[in-house]
């Protein structure tokens, strides 16, 4: 595997390359994209070729028996997170946003909060608001660059009025794993409160070397109010397959979940089962080894990279690939900042507000792209602000 | 494209094929699986491409750029069906199962009645009841061994609860391409007690010759409380890409079904994305009139065996591959009517009373299958009721 090779996405219906210059004004020409979380490299040969079966057997119709299914995601979670999944409890969506939003959808009612730890995955804030509930953007607190939780500050915005609780673990934007000790906190915050935590764990397969992530599940306490989500799209490279698992121990939740997926006829198309069956094998698992290889190394050029320009600093990543570079010791302004990075150095990143509270001064950079790229981003980042040097 | 070319489905994760036996007790080993909607044929070549194109580029992140998916539905819906669609109010949801609970979700209130034309597509009353809505069967009348409506007697049964219509048209199962005086009779029954209309045409290009089939959106006067739904997979047989369009006219119908599809993260996989752009075209269309040729034949033969059982007749088919049949003159229990085509003719198809009021005694044979398999399969039956001869 070459993570290496640089392969041209555009014009090939990529949100992240595609959308750039609509959206950001980036030029396609000689653009760089590292906004959207999806990664440049192609996804294990063990999931090519289960597309490539599905290309040569042609017939496309009703995905039947998930046994094999279950069967991946539970060897997956055992070895990899030290999890025991029972199968009657996984339940398939059509990706992790609608997850989330059936989640919002079965657990709250309009008019009810829905806690974040802000600044957050941004499509969270999106779902709440468009099912007419209310955000409560409780702030993750900076502590020596990293970010924590400050639940004393938390508990006094609580106004009882709170349903639900969704945690990004590990976190996005941030890169943090959160340490056994501080899910314990989230766990003992929620009972306090009462809400129902929905634990996103999308990103818990990209950690880097000496960091362990923790499953929700296996915190003392809170399986009668836990709500658990991962997917393969993130770790192997395989969003557009919009296949994604709500896995909910107990049984009431479990009956209310089941009761909204069955109203909305929620059902997951056969490409995302059999690629998602593929990837959570022995070789998914050696290429993801091979993959978080390389994104450290990324990580460390991007980070000292960055950090030679005077004001702007990225914050140490424990896991995923979405690097949250700080640009409030520059002290310009919003639009300056955006320009530079924008139109002069012509690179589409996540803007920092679109994630919440927190997010201000702060920009979403994609760094799981071909090394060079991360030089050349590098390079016009320093050149975009070199007047600084 | 052969049509006659027998591929094994067994062992692909069909439920058609390999749920066969733990749901019917149909033997894998030489079962004939005649229930499920999808086809024994592969998708077309254009279709077929798309997802090797697909496998060679290896990398499967999010979809992005709905334009060309957009004109390829617009252009399919003028050219075949005579609809020009605006492409702002196009909706895709993830098959139209989906999509029907949606529009369920979106238009009703827990407790409302919901109007459907039975016998008719199983999955509409599964959602229906899913969803705490009430089910309001209106049983189509058989005339001339064909169904037609009965709007006098529908009269009667509205109580004013009843808030929406679910139409199938093609109609499922029975086959019937309803006339424009028809639809214009559906069109004055909304009217009359209020309902929005959801027009199901998933199998409006499945039409034999000498039928035509008019798009629910060319009837007049009901622009205002039309939701009109149709698909590539039932055509192009692309179940498992599970993609489906909503198509609303009306401004406020729309807005509200577009802060539903928003409060559930509702949006579609890459693979039935470039599907489907690939099957609305002029060779996705050219396929299409070879299969309706292929499946004219089918039906004649099967049609004509079944015609040779005393008591059994099959209803004519005006569109559609699944033939409803009438097992009602043999006078048989439906335990010993069963017993002899699942145990003895071995061959698996769908129950007459899943499909709702009126079902009773019938059978729906799907016959989207090469040819050699409709021979054996009226072989087996003319075996299995050979007493009555």
């Amino acid at each position: 595997m070459s993570f290496d090779e640089i392969i041209d996405r555009r014009g090939t219906h990529s949100t992240k390359w595609d959308m750039m210059e609509p959206i950001y004004g980036v030029p396609a020409e000689d653009g760089l994209s590292m906004w959207v979380a999806d990664m440049d490299f192609r996804a294990p040969p063990c999931v090519q070729d289960a597309v490539g079966a599905l290309h040569d057997h042609g017939i496309y119709g009703y995905f039947g028996d998930t046994t094999q299914y279950n069967d991946a995601i539970r060897w997956w979670m055992r070895e990899r997170h030290g999890w025991q999944v029972d199968p009657d409890h996984i339940f398939t969506t059509n990706g992790l946003v609608n997850g989330t939003a059936m989640c919002v959808d079965a657990f709250t009612s309009p008019g009810d909060g829905v806690v974040l730890f802000t600044p957050v995955y941004h499509a969270f804030a999106r779902v709440i608001k468009a099912a007419d509930r209310r955000i409560v953007e409780c702030q993750l607190a900076l502590e020596d660059g990293r970010y924590g939780f400050d639940f004393d500050a938390y508990d006094v915005q609580m106004t009882g009025q709170e349903k639900l609780l969704i945690l990004c673990s590990p976190h996005n934007p941030g890169g943090r794993v959160w340490t056994r000790d501080e899910l314990a906190g989230v766990a003992a915050f929620a009972r306090r409160h009462d809400l129902v935590i929905v634990s996103d764990e999308i990103h818990h397969d990209l950690v880097y070397p000496g960091h362990s992530h923790t499953p929700m599940a296996l915190v003392d306490g809170i399986a009668d109010r836990l709500v658990m989500m991962s997917a393969t799209t993130k770790t192997f490279n395989i969003a557009g397959a919009h296949v994604g698992n709500v896995i909910i121990a107990d049984d009431a939740l479990r009956a209310r979940f089941a009761r909204r997926m069955a109203a909305l006829g929620t059902s997951a198309n056969a490409f995302g089962m059999h690629m998602a069956t593929a990837a959570y094998s022995p070789d998914g698992a050696a290429w993801v080894d091979e993959l978080m290889q390389y994104l450290d190394e990324n990580r460390r050029v991007f980070d000292a990279g960055v950090a030679q320009i005077p004001g702007v600093r990225s914050m140490p990543l424990d896991a995923t690939y979405l690097s949250w570079v700080d640009f409030t010791g520059t002290g310009m302004t919003r639009e300056e900042e955006l320009h530079r990075v924008e139109q002069r150095a012509r690179i589409a990143v996540n803007h920092g507000p679109t994630f919440g509270k927190g997010g201000s001064g702060f920009l979403r950079f994609n760094i799981a792209t071909p090394r060079a790229r991360i030089h050349e981003a590098v390079a016009r980042l320093q050149d975009a602000f070199s007047d600084l040097q």
